[in-house]
C-alpha cells in the first residue's frame, strides 16, 4: 500500500513554483529529474520551471498515484479532496500549523486523515520533508542535496535533523535506500514503514530518529515482526529529563520513559543507538553477512588505531579472537619480525596490499575468527595509496565466499577516500572511526543472535 | 630548552634523499617549504630535490639549530655524535629499531641518549614521525599534509596515529599550533612536552594520545604544574584488558591499570577523552573563554538536534539553565508564535541571521547562562546559506565583549562549511555534532572548576 510513495508512475506537486523562496520550488525542481511523469500545480496556472501547470488536481490528464501538498495551510484540505477525488492515493502533505500548533491544529489534522481515509488514501506528514527513494532517483523532499544508493532506509521523526543526516550522508558516502520525514505522523507511522522496509529488497537495515510514539504498542508489534526480517536501529530522543522536556516540546508528544523504551526496544531485538553516526555506522553494517559469534580478529599497518579498536571491541562486550597455532604459524611465514603475531594482528607500516591480502585470507579460515576489522593508515613507504591495501582485503574477502563479515577502518580522511569508495563498491563498509566499526561489529553480533535464539525458539 | 625543535634557525636533515620510496625524501621535501635554513645532509653529497647536499653535518657551514636523522639504523650514533660535535641541541630521530625491538635495542636507545647528553642534546624518538609548529610553517615529519594553523597541541605515542589524526585535521580544517610524534620517548617525553607548551603562547589546550608512560610520578608533576597554566587533555589507550595488552605489545611499555591513570589524571586536574574526536573536541573549545558554571542554554532552528543536545548535555553533568523572565519576555517580541520560549530555544526554520544574533545576545545578557550552544541546520526558506546565522552569532559574541563561551553546531556537511570557518576566525569552534559540543562545553566547566578550586586554595 505504501509502493505509491517510493515509486509512483506520476505526481502531482500541488503548491509547486518559480519563486526560489518557495518550498514548492524546491520539490518540483527535485521532482524534475525523477523518471516517473510529475505535474506542478498552481492555481495561477501558466508554466512553472518551464513546464505546463494545472490548476488542479482534477485537470491533471491521467489519475497521479502521489501527491505532494506544500500549499498554505487554508488549502491543504482542498488539496487533499481534489487529489482523492481524482483516484490519488497516496498524499506527504509538507505544509505545517496542524497537531505542533495546539488543541485546533490538532482537530484539523484528525479531520485531513479522516478526509484522505475517505478515499482511501494514505498520508504521510503534515509538518514533514518529504520522502526520498534512492534506489529510483526520487526525491520529493526540498533538501537539495542526494546522498548515494545504498542499503539503509531513515525515518526521521525530526525533519531538519533528517535533513541535516541527509547532508552529512551526501558528503561522506553514506548510502542510503529511502528516507521518510514522517512529521506529525498524523497517518503513516514508523509501524507502517517498518512493515514496508521489512519487505523492500532494496533495504538491509532499518533506522529510526523516534521522538515519541503515540501507539507503544502497534509500534512494538511491528518492531517485533520487522526484526525478523530486518534489522532496525533505534535512536531515541530524550533520554535524560532535560531531552525528554524538549522533545515533548519539539514534537507534541510524549516521550514517555527513555528506558521503558530502551528495554521494549531491545527485548523485541531492536538495536538502540546514541548518536547519529552510531546509528549509521551499526544500519551500514548490514551489507555483510551475519557472524556466527563474537570474535573480532584486528589486522593493522599501525599499532595506535588497533589499540584504541580492541578497547572498543572489549567494552561493547565482544572478545578479541584467540588466534589458532596454524593462524599463527601461516601468518609468521610471511610477515616482518617486527610485526606483531598477536590479536591485533599488527603488521607494521611496510605492509603491503598482498600482505592484507593473506592476513585477511588467514584470519577469515581461522575458526575462532567471527568478524574482521581491517585497519589501516597512511603508510609510511610508497606514497598516499591505500586502494592495493583495500584491494587486498577485498579478495580474500570475495575469495572466502564473503561468509564472515569484515569491517574496514581506512581513516586518514580524504586520503583514504579512493580505498574507502573501493571498500564499498564491493560490499565491506568503511568507518572513520575504530568506535564505528565497534560499535557495527556489536550490531552484526547481537542481531544475529536475535535471530538464532528466534530459530531455537521455533525449533 | 625544547624551543630548538620548534623555531629552529637552521636545520640539517640527515638522510635527505632523491628517492621518493624514502622516509627522507619527504622529509626534506616538506621542510624546504619552511622559512628557515634547511641543510640535506646525504653520504654521497652532490645534490637533494636540487640543493647541494653535505656528506656530513660537520661540513655544514654554519651550527644547525636542529638535525632530524632518517639514516639507517647502523648509521644513527655517528649522525648524533656528527651533530652533537657541530654544536647541535635537538634531534629529532625518526628511525626506528631501538627499544621497540627488544633487551639489545633497548640498550642501543639508552646509549644513544647518552651520547646525546653528553654534548648537552636534547633528543626526540628514535621511532617517530617527527616534529610540527605549524605557526611557523615548520614540518618536520614525512606526513604529506598539514592542519591550518591552530591552537591546540598534539602529542602522540602513536606516530600513525598521530599521521591519521593530521590527515582528518587537515581535511575538517581543525587547526593545530604543534605536533609531536613521541615514539619510544628516549629522552623528550609527555612530562618534557606539558612544560613546554604550558609556556607556549600559541598554545591554548594540550591533548595527549597516551599508550604507555614510564615515570608516572614526573608524569603527573608536569601535569599538576601544566594544568595552571593550560588545560590538558588526555587520549589514554588500553581502557580494557586487550587494549592495555594490545599497547603494551605496541609500544613496548608497561600500559598500566586505566583506572590508577584515570583517577591520577582527574586529581591533577586533567580531562580525560575516549575517542580522538572527543579529545579534539574538547581542545579546540580552549579559545573561548571559560564559564562561571555549569549552566547551557541552547538556540536552534531545528528541534530534533537540540534535543539530541539536551540529551548530551545533561548525561555530561551539566544543566539546561532556567532562563529569566526578562530574557524569556524579550525573545517573545520577535520570536515568531510558533517558537519554543524555553531552554533550548526553538526558533523554528524560518530563523533569520537577525534571529541568531537577537536571540544569542539576550541568552548572554541573562545571568542564569554560563554557556551557550547555537544549533543551525540548512534552513528551509531562502537558499542554502548558513553564513548569515553565523554572523549574527558572532556579531553578539564580539558585541558582548566574548565574556561567556559561545559553541557552535552548524550541521549540515559540506553545506556549512563557510560558516563554520567564519565561526572558527572569530574564536568560535564548530562541531559537526551534538555530542562533540557537549565534551566540549563539559571540558571548559571542568576546567573551569578546577581553576577555581585551586585559588579557593591559595586565598
Amino acid at each position: 500500500m505504501l509502493e505509491k510513495f517510493f515509486l509512483p508512475k506520476s505526481i502531482a506537486v500541488i503548491g509547486a513554483s518559480n519563486n526560489p523562496n518557495k518550498l514548492g520550488y524546491d520539490i518540483f525542481h527535485n521532482l524534475k529529474r525523477y523518471g516517473g511523469r510529475v505535474y506542478p500545480v498552481n492555481v495561477k496556472g501558466g508554466e512553472v520551471q518551464g513546464v505546463k501547470a494545472y490548476r488542479s488536481v482534477r485537470e491533471i490528464p491521467e489519475k497521479v498515484d502521489m501527491c505532494v501538498v506544500v500549499v498554505p495551510k487554508k488549502f491543504v484540505k482542498d488539496a487533499i479532496r481534489d487529489s482523492g477525488e481524482s483516484g490519488c492515493k497516496a498524499a506527504v502533505v509538507i505544509t505545517a500549523g496542524f497537531r505542533e500548533t495546539g488543541e485546533e491544529g490538532r482537530k484539523e489534522e484528525e479531520e485531513l486523515v479522516k478526509l484522505a481515509r475517505s478515499y482511501g488514501m494514505r498520508l504521510i506528514g503534515p509538518n514533514c520533508v518529504g520522502v526520498m527513494n534512492l534506489n529510483v532517483g526520487l526525491n520529493a523532499t526540498f533538501i537539495k542535496k542526494e546522498p548515494p544508493e545504498g542499503d539503509v532506509a531513515l525515518v526521521s521523526q525530526s525533519g531538519a535533523l533528517g535533513g541535516a543526516i541527509i547532508y552529512k550522508s551526501a558528503d561522506e558516502g553514506i548510502g542510503l535506500s529511502k528516507f521518510v520525514s514522517v512529521g506529525n505522523m498524523a497517518d503513516v507511522d514508523f509501524a507502517d514503514l517498518i512493515e514496508y522496509f521489512a519487505d523492500d529488497s532494496e533495504t538491509k537495515a532499518i533506522s529510526l530518529y523516534i521522538e515519541g510514539v503515540r501507539d507503544g504498542r502497534r509500534f512494538l508489534d511491528a518492531l517485533k515482526k520487522g526484526i525478523l526480517k530486518k534489522p532496525v536501529i533505534v535512536l531515541k530522543a530524550g533520554r535524560t529529563s532535560s531531552g525528554a522536556r524538549a522533545a515533548s516540546s519539539h514534537t507534541g508528544s510524549l516521550a514517555g520513559s527513555f528506558k521503558i523504551y530502551e528495554s521494549a526496544v531491545k527485548q523485541s531485538g531492536g538495536l538502540m543507538a546514541k548518536t547519529i553516526d552510531e546509528m549509521l555506522s551499526m544500519a551500514r553494517a548490514f551489507k555483510l553477512p551475519l557472524p556466527a559469534g563474537r570474535n573480532v580478529a584486528i589486522i593493522t599497518n599501525a599499532g595506535g588505531p588497533a589499540v584504541l579498536a580492541a578497547d572498543e571491541v572489549e567494552e561493547r562486550g565482544l572478545s578479541l579472537a584467540k588466534l589458532s597455532a596454524e593462524t599463527l604459524s601461516r601468518l609468521k611465514e610471511f610477515l616482518p619480525p617486527m610485526a606483531a603475531l598477536k590479536n591485533p594482528v599488527d603488521m607494521i607500516a611496510s605492509a603491503t596490499g598482498e600482505d592484507y591480502y593473506k592476513a585477511t585470507k588467514i584470519l577469515l579460515e581461522d575458526p575462532n575468527v567471527d568478524i574482521i576489522i581491517a585497519i589501516c593508515v597512511v603508510p609510511t613507504f610508497g606514497g598516499m595509496s591505500l586502494t592495493e591495501h583495500a584491494e587486498g582485503v577485498i579478495k580474500a574477502y570475495r575469495e572466502m565466499g564473503m561468509r564472515k563479515p569484515v569491517l574496514a577502518v581506512f581513516m586518514s580522511g580524504e586520503v583514504s577516500e579512493p580505498a574507502e569508495k573501493l571498500l564499498g563498491e564491493n560490499g565491506i563498509p568503511n568507518y572513520r572511526r575504530p568506535e564505528d566499526a565497534a560499535a557495527a561489529a556489536y550490531a552484526l553480533a547481537k542481531y544475529s543472535e536475535h535471530l538464532k535464539r528466534l530459530k531455537d525458539v521455533v525449533s
